[in-house]
């Protein structure tokens, strides 16, 4: 017997709110169209590659007869990558739609993300397992892998499964690497007269699979609601004790979008948005001396403390740690035999001074020994440095401390410096999803359906209008093609769906830098809280800044 | 303009719910006195320590005329020690009493803890600025810190301030050290005819204060639950990925309160209670030999994943690093000039060679360098090693790391471990408090104010029967010498309160080690997800686990 919490309990009881054009008999919802498409851009090439699926139009979940609805199907459902809260309830909403449709359909999840289907791994959805996880968070119902479809052989495995399973339709729950991948086993998939309809859903805690059509990816509202809550609690923390600095790194691999809206909920002293310090090249000295003015004023307001939130990607976006760490790939995979044989620590930054450029050993040679150490080890199955393995907030609070030494021993600083550090990205990613997120997911994974007795293929899930009442939420299809541009990816050119990183001249990003200097001397946290599920309407389901700033 | 978040606007509607005992008129309620208490050990000592206050009665709140409740008063109350949330509720509840009493009296506030009262600087309380702090977390109202009244000096200026304001009462909220504090100025306070009455109000996250008549301190319910939603959240990430095993270190000074009731809302795979391994003199080896065996085990199914739970105070119940950072203190201490010339970790460790015992050195070597350094460096303004910086938790991964290469080699463990750490305490210090938390403390805070009314002093506010209603809780004063025991401390015999550790052979232990067999190999996880402040009541109002399992 499984020992299930009054939470979780509670909240499955909750009914996700379903908008007003999905609501009625599912046989009485039709697609319209609207007109063609276009990629983002490098339309010719991926014409040549999409040649079934490129160009397709919009289409529109509208009131209209669909007989098709009715037909008994079998389809398939594959949670991809990372986890992100709601990913239970669009199965539960794909699920529950089938079942409408047709009793007999049925629903496969292949298990432990799309490895299940290369290796025909699963299980067929009953009332009974759906029952279980419906508005709960995490991927666990069938598990998430990070395998990528991109070999002859495995193409060709996940046509023989989806053949031999006679799938009518392939569900696939992810990023943007997994709709990508999405997009073009849709095309395999008719190349090869395989008739498996593929529908992508946009997950994604970090909030970069967005654009005018994607108003946001599932999850992102819950993960930053619960690294907000901590981060106030934090702020709280650090405004009553008086004497701690604490560095708090959020996850989100490359854009900063999770850190912007953390601060937008937070109001922290100091937020670094990765996509800014690209822009004005800003170097890791910089960064710090940026971080040492801020402390050294507040200092002088006698406040020892505050909050600085740290984006995960930052390293790659610093110009010369970007440089450094191509370097670094190259050389130490072509010499990889070479640098092996090195001892220690000593051993390898002497290697390193006759094997990088002279800025890039400089950079090297600037790191504290303990972060430094990190570029070298733990390399990823590519050979590449682990960006996400480097302690980014550890870093700035080392450099930090020898910064604000040298200006104490220089008299520019007279304050007393001590630091925590935080990394925050487990503790948000399965988290019981908001009901923003658990609606939202539900919307999605309902509209799969709908897509699906529409009979497209090579199309995005798409719930629109979001800051509305869920009632008021639109919904329909994005061909995928149509988010997609041709990018450079180990060594080749390839087809991929263009990541949405923060904009500097956007809403959210202006808000905050129209506020930032008085949040930085001022002490102006603000205490979210945790995540409500029962509470009043303003508590309870407020979609983030984030996209109350880019579409109200 | 502060911004304050929905749930902060949304929680200063809520009303603490009164036990029935403290509602009506506070001149009508009065305190019953019981028989003569006697303090836990050393009943001579400290019946010389505390002439005048050793031995009271136990107080219980009834109805009853009290002409005094309605005098005009003057009080201050103090916030002692780390954060633990509901500080401010006590803080609105005494105020809210005051007031009812008479509306012309006064509560100070000494900023900045204990302190604030030596340097005399305080705030007076208004409506306006109680009210921005009703159900909020954190001791940012004014602020709290660790200075402690010892010497001559500070208890003179104790007592100066507290004439110079005229004081017929101060409250200090605080944990055992604070209380202990509470009860000597009590004593000196009558000795040196201050007419001003000390109320202690027991808080800590740590939940080791408590005894027959302290059910809990407040906080720790909270605190406890917030962890527990991150430590679920990380469980379900863990289930879902299936690829981590996640090391999480949690708050909790001494005694293992906090771990066991996580462990008991969250069920990991793994939990250390400091006070079993102590009790069992495992030694690091041996707490890295078990873990590496649930984690062979659970290889052995499959599943390269799991949850470890660490108390934070777990080295200092180690036996071998008990006498090691004893004899650190004490060698670093007398040769601290020495230490200081040394350059080097090499330095350092082959000086600790000569200056260490070989069972003492041979543990240090033993350890990994990275977390070697950490008992070298940081150390506390006594020059004893910092037991709170030393990352217990990487300790554990990497040692268990390297024993599992070894078991690999040895061909006795086959699967894949990648781990990560995890530090929660600051995290939960501060979080909104929980409903039971925000009655506890407004009740524990109204009370005292009662007692003060009742005109005794060196008395700890009381609210029991917790695992009731709030309506039917019980209130009264607990004598603060009835908790104290004579202590080693700095090299002399020193009254303490004593402190509450994790007894092996109480209810919420015994529970626990029933079940930990089957949570180690299954995964048994439950979610408990963020606090609920307004769904139904068995999500909400429900206490702790410990409490439930001590006192029902």
């Amino acid at each position: 017997m499984k020992t299930v919490s009054a939470l979780q309990t509670a909240r499955y009881a909750y009914k996700p709110k379903l908008p007003a054009v999905l609501g009625g008999k599912v046989e009485n919802l039709t697609l319209s169209f609207g007109k063609k498409t276009q990629a983002v851009s490098d339309t010719e090439e991926l014409k040549k590659l999409f040649e079934n699926t490129y160009g397709k139009p919009l289409a529109q979940v509208q009131k209209g007869k669909n007989a098709n609805a009715l037909k008994k199907i079998k389809a398939g459902v594959i949670l991809s990558g990372g986890q992100a809260p709601g990913g239970h309830n669009v199965i539960c909403g794909l699920y529950d739609a089938i079942k409408k449709g047709n009793v007999d359909s049925v629903l496969l999840g292949f298990l432990g993300g799309p490895s299940g289907l290369l290796e025909n791994k699963f299980i067929k959805f009953t009332d009974k397992i759906i029952d279980e996880y419906r508005n709960t968070g995490g991927f666990d119902i069938i598990g998430s892998g990070r395998t990528k479809i991109e070999t002859d052989e495995q193409y060709a495995a996940a046509a023989k499964n989806a053949k031999a399973n006679k799938l009518d339709a392939l569900v696939i729950i992810g990023g943007d690497d997994s709709n990508t991948n999405a997009a073009l086993l849709a095309e395999y998939f008719i190349q090869n007269k395989i008739p498996t309809q593929v529908i992508g859903v946009p997950k994604t805690i970090d909030g970069d699979l967005k654009n005018a059509l994607i108003e946001t990816s599932f999850g992102f509202d819950t993960a930053c609601k619960t690294f907000s809550e901590l981060i106030g609690n934090i702020g709280r923390d650090a405004n009553s004790a008086k004497k701690y600095w604490h560095f708090i790194k959020l996850m989100g691999r490359s854009a900063s979008h999770i850190a912007l809206e953390c601060a937008l909920q937070t109001q922290p002293n100091i937020c670094l948005i990765s996509e800014e310090i690209a822009a004005n090249k800003t170097t890791l000295r910089g960064i710090v001396e940026g971080i040492c003015t801020v402390i050294t004023k507040r200092a002088a307001n006698g406040e020892n403390f505050g909050i600085v939130l740290i984006p995960e990607g930052l390293v790659e976006f610093i110009p010369e740690m970007k440089v450094l760490i191509a370097e670094l790939n190259d050389t130490m995979a072509l010499k990889q035999h070479e640098f092996a044989k090195l001892k220690n620590f000593d051993e390898k930054k002497a290697w390193l001074k006759t094997n990088l450029s002279q800025t890039s050993f400089e950079a090297f040679d600037s790191l504290p020994e303990s972060i430094a150490d990190q570029f070298l080890a733990d390399r990823d199955p590519h050979g590449n440095v682990q960006v996400s393995r480097i302690d980014t907030e550890k870093l700035l609070a080392l450099s930090v401390a020898k910064r604000l030494a040298e200006k104490k021993k220089a008299g520019t600083y007279k304050g007393k410096f001590s630091s925590y550090t935080h990394f925050f990205g487990y503790e948000g990613r399965c988290a019981f999803p908001s009901n923003f997120d658990a609606d939202y997911c539900y919307a999605l994974g309902y509209n799969a359906f709908i897509l699906i007795a529409g009979g497209v293929t090579g199309y995005l899930s798409s719930v629109r209008n979001l800051v509305k009442s869920a009632k008021e939420w639109t919904a329909g299809g994005v061909p995928l093609t149509m988010m997609m541009n041709m990018e450079q990816r180990h060594g080749s050119k390839k087809p991929v769906i263009k990541k949405a990183l923060v904009e500097l001249n956007g809403k959210p990003f202006k808000k905050f830098a129209l506020q930032r200097d008085k949040w930085a001397i001022d002490t102006s946290y603000t205490f979210p809280g945790a995540i409500q599920y029962f509470g009043p309407s303003e508590v309870c389901d407020c979609p983030t800044k984030t996209l109350l700033l880019e579409r109200k």
